[in-house]
């Protein structure tokens, strides 16, 4: 099986696995215990912070673990508002990732207001256009690094000198380009930014808020008071040690990408150049090195993933979260496409586990599955020429 | 090491690891995804879900997976609260675990109200002071199922009838009782149930919420809508996997909770025939089987533990969520200790690894120290006779 999906999730790396099993049933201790059991998962939790810290260029104090992405987004954005006193405003973008988009939806029934920033056909935000949506009770701007389904990257740094310049708090959700693109909290001007740890070889469940120092933040869960009392609940310590890991391998191997985004370039020419009617979502130069997002028209983009599924080829329609629901992909909307071409859409995104034969297999089997799902669509019979024609 | 901490954490059984392994880098999908990999691990977690409904008397679908007890506990008080709507009140025990107080706390903050029901000596609520403190606005009765401290056990079916007759939602922590003593969501008349996996030789990291059909409660994570829109966030695959698994085994293994309880009691003997000045806090009868929480007058329970560790024995002064706090523990205040002797306090929790040889052992080094201490102790040398005698 050709996995095509590492947006989705990523196969655990062998060597993290092994740095986590000494914590599940020896080094088992509870990390606030005052025996030695506990003082020892302790240290292994603070060595992790320190990777982490470190893989950002943060101060260890400054990272909150978390149970992974859509806690530390929720804790962002809600840890925020301020108690019952007043409206508060958030500015977001209109491609956000559900878990920021949500409890954006959330936070409004509760009487806040919220911004959704367009974006261009590129599906990137305007950093002008969020200067203008800044309000008198604008408490903070919570924009992704880079998205989940087309893998546009966002003027991140451009908006939090913005949102630095204004006094409004910046929060970014960084779970798509850890690892993938350079990530570093200064750079970005950020006072808080998302990790998860399963999108980058480390295990599901785990992940953190980067919070920078000085930023006060009301914590989702209450209870023993952990992580500096911004995040309750006995630490996933085995989940911590791995997240550690993977962000310590992620830097060492970022070179990586290169090699990734060279197989990924070779795929999108190959499939642009093959199979016609075919657009590629997202632009190609502010984009994720492992992010490809097609749309072909006439056809569906879940008869497409299941049958590329018998083929011996893992993709996906758009985001993992949102596949189950029949809603044309809101970020494929957002761009300007149709919605009838949003449901065509097909996303590859790669991994350090693909190779060239899997690109060359891909090419070869995807221009017949397309070719026969067109076959079966009265869509592609009624034709015009030159309707959704590749650009 | 003599691990006597199993309330704190518990080391992970080694076939519990064994069932998770496949779920980190071989078939580590995300369980939204249509494709193969997506629908293995969608599989699993479903499988995970009968495990752990079936344990407690529930359907499938009343269990929503969450990080953990302590979220659990956060979802089921908040995720009762009315929107902007008025003020909503609240049941709880003095003696709750922080994840209930402090969530209360906050709550309080936003305006609503709470009422913290007393406990005997014994550390058990009265169900006629519950039934009393029932107002109009009452949304939710939360009390623990079991004390983690002292190891209480709570009336909570009759709680629950009480809480049914008035139409108001009933809240059990089980976090401690599950595994040790029956828990079956029917007979115990509750509508939200919280466990925790790594309290029961599970991962840690992973929990569920058992909500009653037909509960509605407004999430605490928002985002893909997973969970049944309860709780948004990628599934830890291979932590609910584990949890299945423990929860599974609990049921099975129920009865080795006898040979525990023996144990127990056996080490409560010995030291309260071999040590002056101790009490037994908590009652004999409704007590979990595997709790044992000691005052001894005139010494630091934090000395205790770390000598007791420099021995070979870890034991903790009481939750591991507090030790780190300087105060004394709310729970042995609760039941009428005095600050001194409440900071005298010495938790042992069993667990399936704990031998004869185990409390043999504890029952003749412990003696040794406590002398020491209290040699060293200024309170002890002007003691008055009679003073911290036992009971």
């Amino acid at each position: 099986m050709i996995y095509l999906d590492h947006a989705a999730t990523t196969p655990m790396r062998p060597e993290i696995l092994e740095a986590m099993i000494p914590y599940f049933s020896e080094r088992f201790g509870n990390p606030s215990s005052l025996h030695s059991y506990g003082q020892d998962a302790r240290m292994a939790i603070e060595r992790a912070r320190e990777h982490v810290a470190r893989a950002i260029g943060a101060t260890p104090q400054e990272i909150i673990f978390t149970s992974g992405g859509t806690e530390s987004d929720n804790l962002a954005i809600r840890g925020m508002l301020r108690g019952k006193s007043g409206k508060d405003h958030i500015i977001t973008s209109a491609i956000e990732h559900p878990a920021v988009l949500e409890t954006c939806k959330f936070v409004e029934k509760l009487g806040h207001e919220v911004t959704y920033i367009p974006v261009d056909r590129d599906g990137r935000v305007h950093h002008s256009e969020v200067e203008e949506a800044v309000q008198e009770n604008t408490r903070l701007i919570s924009i992704m690094h880079a998205n989940n389904e087309i893998g546009s990257i966002q003027p991140i740094a451009e908006v939090g000198a913005i949102a630095a310049s204004h006094g409004v708090h910046m929060h970014t959700d960084a779970v798509q380009s850890v690892g993938k693109i350079p990530v570093n909290v200064d750079d970005l001007n950020v006072h808080m930014l998302s990790i998860s740890s399963h999108k980058l070889y480390g295990p599901k469940g785990v992940g953190c808020l980067y919070v920078r120092k000085g930023t006060k933040l009301t914590p989702l869960l209450f209870g023993g008071g952990h992580e500096r009392g911004l995040r309750s609940g006995t630490e996933n310590v085995s989940g911590i040690v791995g997240f550690g890991e993977a962000m310590r391998l992620a830097v060492e191997d970022f070179a990586e990408n290169t090699r990734i985004r060279r197989l990924r370039d070779k795929l999108i020419d190959a499939v642009l150049g093959e199979i016609p009617h075919t657009r590629l979502n997202g632009g190609k130069e502010h984009r994720l090195p492992n992010n490809i997002n097609f749309s072909f028209s006439y056809i569906e983009g879940e008869s497409l993933v299941l049958r590329l599924n018998a083929k011996g080829v893992a993709g996906s329609t758009g985001s993992a979260c949102s596949s189950k629901k029949l809603e044309a992909s809101h970020v494929l909307l957002a761009i300007g496409l149709d919605p009838v071409d949003a449901h065509g859409s097909l996303r590859f995104t790669l991994g350090r586990d693909n190779t060239e034969a899997d690109v060359e297999y891909v090419s070869e089997v995807l221009p017949v599955i397309v070719d026969e799902l067109r076959q079966m669509s009265p869509l592609y019979a009624c034709r015009d020429d030159g309707y959704g024609k590749p650009e």
